[in-house]
């Protein structure tokens, strides 16, 4: 059992005129930022304005590149070639990078679609693997724990951090339940401090067809848009805690 | 008199399907390549080749960055603010960074309006000196010879390189002629190689109004799209060189 | 002394993920909706919904058209030509309608800098109106009161509405005091409904120097994100009733 | 075997500053033009001066709408709902009908991976038949010939026009073979001229295995960026004539 984890959130995700999410509260209590970099979201002055709020609270920076989509927020998958997927990470990481103090960011989470895409496509999951080492090979990649794409990454030679999502139901193989799904969310706190702990400190999880399945993760996403978020990440801390389980930022202890 | 000038261009403008300029064959006269970066020009593939085309023709690599309006290619004057201004380039001059090998780069130069606009509002033109300072204090930034905005880099702390144009006419006060005046562009070859070879050698140009005024140049701009750029750069080159002015990119001796 | 009276609110304005406004419960207190058609904000799910939502509630449909800039939400002054606002109006103008029933819309009202750029810019306000005039010369347009822009577009042979806003404070030449300005937006519903009230039923107002101008007014604009909009509408419902001033769409008395 | 045939072509493809296509001349010899909405090409500008065009030279007006993805010029899958392809649809329509001078379009022809998706899925293929419905029912919508997109366009209750392809390979089952794949475009003039003329006057064409299959086509697609496009069209037309075979807009025999 692991004894340290981290905890992650997707933010940033305002464009211009338009809000999205809470991240100043919830920001208080994760240890990694996943901040958006324009394509599907966020625009510079969202992005200078987050990187700010995360760099004040000593939240660790990563990237959070997605798909060019901003009408479909970056979820709908799109037909992009491998080089197609490397030239926008590096495009997106290399632009929030330029909002840090550093210079330097600890990690990189694609959004949405891509996110799901590199799943299930090892050309687009190696290739995005390869922006990040051509761009700092120092940089830990956010990968979806239990899935082929944790390989992938390391056969490349980039760090990699297995995610677990505190709400999302999963496939039998791992693979989260698509949003279009029902049941993919799980709305119940309770249960979803439950499943939290489990993955964590059993290193389990049941599926949504009932099937337990085996689970390693380094961290686990929380959702700034997501009701009670907050809520579940001060319930999940304690329980953690209890447990001599301590949150700490992925770049600390992978 | 000075001894050394460089020759830079812009390019990379092409976007998607879409091709502009002929980038590569301008490359091989040229010291400075002045690279789109996405807002108003140049897309994540486009900007990985062609940075890719500069490094291996040893040509200086600097960011472009424009006004997030592609309709207008950036040439459209937008009351943007001096804040979103500073994060457009930092964002831009950021992720162009990003697809170097070197992950630096030699200079910026803004694009159309957003450099046209920082020649007549000081506000802008230092928000745009303190984003390439809070970047990387090391860069030059190119402007406009002979206008006030000079001084607003030096004082910002920001190595600034003169620029001058091949085939623009100039205002009496040193500023461009707008491109929808008649007059603006000078299309004959002879007299845009005299105007160049007067800039660099004497420091002097003759005004759009007959008036000689002073002009200092660190590097002379070609377009890479109008007809007869490496013909004027071939000729100019020539005659400087047998005037013992050496061509060389800025960053070797400003 | 006029006794019709139209209440506008500009609404449509979410975008993809992103919400904006309390569209529903404004649509309950309005007789014209001005719908934005996808260039400041907006996109085709949002303008088939909202058509939907305003074609149920009986409210009369106008199109709210805007300039390329969602970054900026189209409040961003932009330097685009005559011929290019026609053809943008043009564009969205066209694309609204297609959502509608009737195939057929009431009225249109540029949107923010376009709008405030109708009111300085008498070419720029020939050609939005030509625009209109051109797809369909019973639209009514809609300007600012009491400003030069109602002549042009009655000289172009539109038929024009005149707008009054009930929160925002006007400059004694009748424009309106910039959001930037301190002051330019009256957050005391108390005085707000005064000045309604003042404007609709003697024709007078006073500008942000003290002075009483005149105005006359054909429709008031109500804001769908402002708290307190729909509070706005009943109080000032109440009164005009009270004066005996009928609420109803710019279409039934202009 | 039929006695007309329209020839069509796509166009407007112009975006901003950059080219694309060769319109004016291949408008001297179609018959129905696809004129670009501004999703994957082109702008309000480009729209009104190509329907200005087609106007002049009598030449029938269609929309070519396309997916949000300038970047990839609307060739790249997105897993688009169908209500938002509906929605696209309604939006593009609307928008270049305004331009028009009688209000009114010809037909409709989705463009690129739009096209292609709508062969491949039934029900993004009926929600598109369903926009062009709504908007205007007496509209024609080109679809692929030899395929079941045609039934379920007729299903709906609109006019269909069977469109084959002069240059481009087929697989058996009547559908594209995808750019991506060797052979996909026949770049031999005769052989583009030998199966377009089979096509028509036959209605029969060899697959890409060298099947003969069966077509009927309504409409034969011309490319306006094709090198020889307009070479084939002139080369074509003299053959059909001969044959006694008249090139006329879809609209006058559909």
């Amino acid at each position: 059992m692991r004894k340290k984890i981290d905890f992650n959130s997707d933010m940033g995700e305002a464009f211009g005129a338009y809000t999205m999410g809470l991240d100043e509260e919830i920001l208080e209590h994760i240890t990694s930022a996943n901040i958006a970099c324009g394509f599907h979201a966020g625009d510079p002055m969202v992005m200078r304005q987050t990187v700010q709020l995360a760099e004040e609270r000593g939240v660790a920076i990563g990237a959070h590149p997605g798909l060019p989509d901003l009408m479909g927020f970056g979820r709908r998958d799109m037909a992009v070639s491998p080089e197609e997927a490397k030239s926008y990470i590096t495009y997106q990481v290399g632009a929030l990078t330029a909002f840090t103090k550093a210079k330097k960011l600890q990690h990189v989470k694609p959004h949405g679609a891509l996110y799901n895409m590199a799943v299930r496509n090892k050309e687009l999951a190696k290739a995005i693997a390869e922006a990040v080492k051509e761009f700092d090979k120092s940089l830990i990649l956010v990968v979806l724990a239990g899935t082929e794409w944790v390989q992938i990454v390391q056969e490349v030679g980039v760090k990699v951090a297995r995610e677990v999502f505190a709400d999302r139901a999963l496939n039998p193989d791992g693979s989260l339940v698509p949003r279009s799904k029902p049941g993919s969310v799980i709305h119940d706190l309770n249960e979803v401090v439950a499943r939290s702990l489990k993955m964590i400190t059993q290193g389990k999880v049941t599926a949504i067809n009932g099937q337990e399945i085996a689970i390693q993760a380094d961290t686990i996403s929380l959702h700034s848009d997501t009701p009670g978020a907050v809520q579940l990440a001060k319930t999940l801390k304690e329980h953690l805690k209890a447990e001599g389980i301590e949150i700490a930022p992925i770049g600390t202890f992978l």
